[in-house]
């Protein structure tokens, strides 16, 4: 199945607000899916991803994988009905694969390694109950913060800086080269600390995307606020798990995907 | 093992152009290392990451993937000296992490499943044999069509864009919330069309990390430019493998990291 670059963004509702005015808007977000890829019909992965040329994007995986080596032993590929699933049929042994995918590296734009929808319908079961309430300037403050603190970021501009904040200051400060590892770093803290993070502020320069929000949903953490954007799966998330999704933080403009009603203009 | 923040960042040489300046100088790149976390004595996964707070970043993970629940089980955790192994020890059975991790997600912030030291290895005894010369005024021709292209970056703001390009123009463009995907699509394609990319360059928005750069290195592709920063790992495998990396080109700047002999000013 191919997917029109149409189908790729959708518009959202959200609460603009500019420097001097605070209004509902709609904006785009780009699509995020999970692709599942099956190499002869073992599942090897599931992949997050914008859903476009998934069958060449399950090959490249697999090939820069080392798991599918000549192109003479490929024998088929195909997509199913939603495009969520590809599976790839080759005249390799797959032993080969799952061999080479017993020990796997996760990169600096990752820390995963969940069953996805398991953890979905678990978390979807759960909405989050606490809420924060936020004023804008304070948002804005807290954005200028997180950047005042990352020496790293100005240095190297190699990183994703991350903090646990209340509504009047950051806790918590992490930066990494993986926008997951940051939150995992707090994650690791709080957990050794016991402390209650639910009504606390997950506040980061990375985009929001499903992961990021299943993370912050996993520390009952209500309110995300970023300075990038979001995807459509993490707003769906948001919505279940009544979570407050703030973005797009930056030269005096704010997006509330999510939650508007907990940001006071 | 803490790690002094002085640390994450190390100074390449490199040559730096703009408008009208062409000269070596002193950069920060972030550090990037592979860290190992081994739960009960089994290998979990191997994380990109800065390296700090590398405890912190394996019990985060380990509890974020569901494999760690209570504190109270938590025996002790430890750091090799070299700060890229964590051991982390618990009476909860193993089993349950080994069943959670048996079907992994990754995220759109990645793609990857290598077995990381064993690809650098075989890499390394193969350093690329061509070479692309390119001029800064094609360097910045590439980059701008790389953004026009991008009509879903514009609308969304929530992807990264990578394409395959000579000298003087992009020959495949592709756009995905994961700038891995985005990498692995291209891959896939030329796969499939059995395309020499021996004698391209592969352009990116996002950042150079050691599996951006391996992924390029397994297509042959000579030369990266990107708008954004390159790792201290990712450079280190650039010299070792005889690749140019050119990066941050925005705003007028170009930073030639490696093979700067090859950049025509």
């Amino acid at each position: 199945m191919s997917v029109d670059s149409s189908d790729l963004a959708r518009e959202v509702e959200v609460l603009r607000i500019t420097k001097d005015r605070c209004r509902h808007a709609r904006v785009s977000v780009v699509r995020e899916i999970p692709l599942t890829i099956f190499l002869n019909d073992r599942e090897i992965i599931t992949l997050l991803c914008t859903g476009a040329h998934v069958e060449n994007l399950a090959i490249g995986f697999l090939k820069s994988e080392g798991m599918l080596q000549h192109l003479n032993n490929l024998q088929r590929v195909e997509t199913d009905k939603d495009g969520q699933t590809v599976l790839v049929y080759t005249n390799e042994p797959t032993e080969m694969a799952e061999k080479l995918f017993g020990k796997r590296t996760l990169t600096s734009g990752c820390g995963k390694g969940t069953i996805f929808y398991n953890v979905l319908d678990s978390l979807q079961s759960q909405p989050l109950k606490n809420q924060v309430t936020i004023r804008v300037d304070q948002v804005r403050k807290l954005m200028s913060e997180l950047h005042k603190r990352s020496e790293l970021y100005r240095r190297s501009r190699g990183v994703h800086n991350c903090g646990l904040a209340t509504t009047k200051k950051i806790l918590l400060f992490r930066a990494d080269i993986g926008r997951h590892n940051a939150v995992d770093m707090i994650m690791g803290e709080c957990f050794l600390k016991e402390m209650d993070t639910s009504d606390k502020i997950l506040i980061t320069t990375g985009r929001i995307t499903s992961e990021i929000l299943i993370k912050a949903a996993k520390m009952k953490i209500p309110a995300l606020i970023s300075r990038s954007a979001a995807t459509s799966l993490s707003l769906d998330l948001a919505h279940k798990l009544n979570m407050t999704v703030i973005g797009y933080v930056r030269g005096g403009s704010i997006l509330a995907y999510t939650g508007g009603e907990n940001l006071i203009c």
